[in-house]
């Protein structure tokens, strides 16, 4: 199963304006590229937050072909909206969990946000890509993209325009 | 006269790597871009510890067609390095500053950090363009491209490569 991290910031790094939850700052033209780079994977992985700010749009739209894992200390907590090979909850450690994808024939997993599930599965080693859209935008704060320090190296894959200001840049983390 | 920010940065926005001051992470490729692109401003200004990290290159290359200003609280404390119309030191606001440039006739101001500096001129409204080396690397914890919150729009100039996975991104600030 091959990891891709998917996010959209700042140019100066940044996955939320300031303190205001979400990426409401992202383009048009990133919204549309997301829900299309969505369709190639099988299954997405994100935090409670960020399952929280989307939730109304993700119940909207489950679909058979894709399962979505929200990473949370409190799985029973979300028991009620749990749908299973859909929508499942878990606190599993990020190695176990993707092993466990993998044994179900997952095979391509999205890592969906926000800062600490990016920091937590990069750290462990199990990113394969970035793809990071740059918005032309400089906030000076915000929530960073990683939550923590680190010291990565990169490969850059893809450099494209998704509108005439916001990049999309796809990377292969080097191992 | 036009004001450039000129500043090299990780992936995920930090101009230091961790702790560690100055941007020793910049490749070579950023070094000769940043080098070459310096002879077409015939000024600079940057702050006094950015000036400490370069004192011993800048002294060696005072060039008489370019002038430095160094802001510093304490211009005083660095008579002893200040050379006429070369390399002088300063505790001016910045408006007054670029006004004080302007009428000395300089046409192109290079603002080259740190942190503190690139948003004391950004948040005045002073910034024309910004040139970014982008890194292919996350460092997750650093200094910053920006000390303060700002809410800036820029549009993209120019995309272009400096070395295969090193990207030089130039936008216009919006004003």
């Amino acid at each position: 199963m091959r990891l891709t991290l998917i996010a959209a910031q700042s140019l100066d790094g940044f996955i939320t304006r300031h303190d205001t939850p979400g990426s409401d700052f992202a383009s048009d033209a990133d919204r549309a590229f997301f829900r299309e780079a969505l369709r190639s994977f099988d299954c997405c992985v994100m935090g409670a937050n960020s399952y929280r700010e989307a939730r109304a749009t993700i119940q909207k739209n489950l679909m058979p072909d894709r399962l979505r894992v929200v990473l949370t200390r409190k799985p029973d907590a979300f028991a009620g909206d749990a749908v299973s090979e859909k929508l499942e909850f878990a606190d599993t450690p990020p190695a176990q969990l993707v092993a466990g994808l993998r044994q179900r024939s997952f095979k391509r997993c999205a890592i969906l946000g926000g800062a600490q599930i990016h920091s937590l599965f990069l750290g462990a080693g199990l990113v394969d890509e970035l793809w990071l859209t740059v918005e032309p935008l400089l906030f000076g704060k915000g929530t960073p993209l990683l939550a923590g320090r680190t010291s990565t190296k990169l490969t850059l894959i893809s450099n494209q325009n998704l509108a005439p200001s916001t990049l999309l840049l796809k990377y292969r983390v080097d191992k």
